[in-house]
């Protein structure tokens, strides 16, 4: 057994762990898809069937997660492979919470076809829910083709990913002030909308492991969390 | 080099990665009591104080990873202590998750220091977040002993989190409804509360690890969510 058949063993493992990586990651993008969908339609069909698909999600993650520890037990990998074998279970880590909020944002939507529709609002939360999807597209092409300027671009879209809730925390904020009755179901639009950044945050966090992995460093830890809302002075006039 | 030497040199290193995991903890429970207290006495200079200290926090996590990929590395632990080496890592991500959210409590305390303030609430917070404090104290004992018992218990105090949670939502809009100059602060004091009840959701992640430690399964996956915010007829209703 010689050097080269171990690293062979080895790459063969991580491609049926990344494969892995990829089907869960298209089930991942369908589901946001799907949520923002139900709650553009107000179709409960399609949030149960995000429900649903949320466990083969949760399925496939486990499964990643025994076979990146056999492959570490049984190919005992060093250095960088240790940093990528650790880095597939980093990332599944990321699709399933992503998964979990998609599927929050399908339970949500049960409730909220109940209750006063809140026009404009559920048009806007579809774009950042299509914006966040090819995000995460493309923080998966570029973990497949370890593709580090692919990966710094996506640090950078989140930004904009920020920007979208704040505009939107300020248009719930009026409505609530307008009419009473919005005030119920701009708190659930406001969460699926700080759910929604809150995905953009963990496509980000899987673009940073790809530049971790290519460049063996960390992107800038500075970058600076866009989200004002818990700071920005505009804000907290509204006293 | 016999096997006697392997096991001790693992265990060694074990309790060195442990002890960084009993000092992470220790400070995120710190930062938790500190940020409410902080919030409770509009006390800006103390928020301060848990903002800088989260820095300390994500140093610890990424200390902790390091160490935990080089005893992977370096002692190729197979199996149960491949299990054990993994969960150091998993318990380091809950524990920046938690403190992740004091720092957020933190800062949306210094935005609502200029706003009206809403009386009664900041002492619910308070208590609640004083429970996930004492739940995370138990969480970490019960991972150093080894305690199936003790971690089973954190489930189950982990649903009066979640009631504690459901009662300060309904009192939110119920604040909001009354005076419009509430619909601000109560928004963030709402995420406040929200995050307090997912810091429970990451010791609960804590308590299944310990689970899976002793029992070698993980605990029901049928644990029931008790927030009842995203489907409650009682919460629909209020349209």
């Amino acid at each position: 057994m010689n050097d080269t058949h171990i690293v062979s063993g080895f790459d063969r493992d991580l491609e049926s762990v990344q494969a892995h990586i990829m089907k869960m990651g298209g089930l991942v993008e369908q589901n946001i898809l799907d949520a923002a969908k139900a709650l553009r339609d107000r179709d409960e069909e399609l949030s149960e069937k995000v429900r649903k698909s949320d466990k083969a999600i949760d399925a496939l993650e486990e499964l990643i997660n025994e076979e990146a520890s056999r492959v570490i037990a049984l190919r005992a990998p060093t250095a960088v492979d240790l940093r990528v074998i650790l880095s597939v279970m980093k990332i599944a880590g990321n699709l399933e919470r992503i998964g979990d909020y998609a599927k929050n944002m399908a339970k949500r939507n049960s409730v909220l076809v109940h209750m006063t529709p809140v026009e404009g609002a559920r048009t806007a939360l579809g774009r950042m829910a299509r914006e966040v999807q090819l995000m995460l597209k493309d923080a998966l092409d570029a973990y497949i083709q370890r593709d580090a300027d692919l990966a710094q671009e996506i640090l950078e879209r989140d930004r904009e990913i920020d920007q979208m809730y704040n505009a939107l925390f300020r248009e719930f904020l009026t409505f609530m002030m307008e009419d009473p009755r919005y005030i119920t179901p701009c708190m659930h639009l406001h969460f699926i909308a700080k759910n929604t950044e809150r995905m953009g945050d963990h496509v980000t966090s899987i673009a940073e492991q790809v530049i971790y992995l290519v460049t063996g460093t960390m992107p800038d830890e500075a970058r600076e969390k866009a989200d004002f809302t818990s700071r920005d002075p505009e804000v907290s006039d509204l006293k």
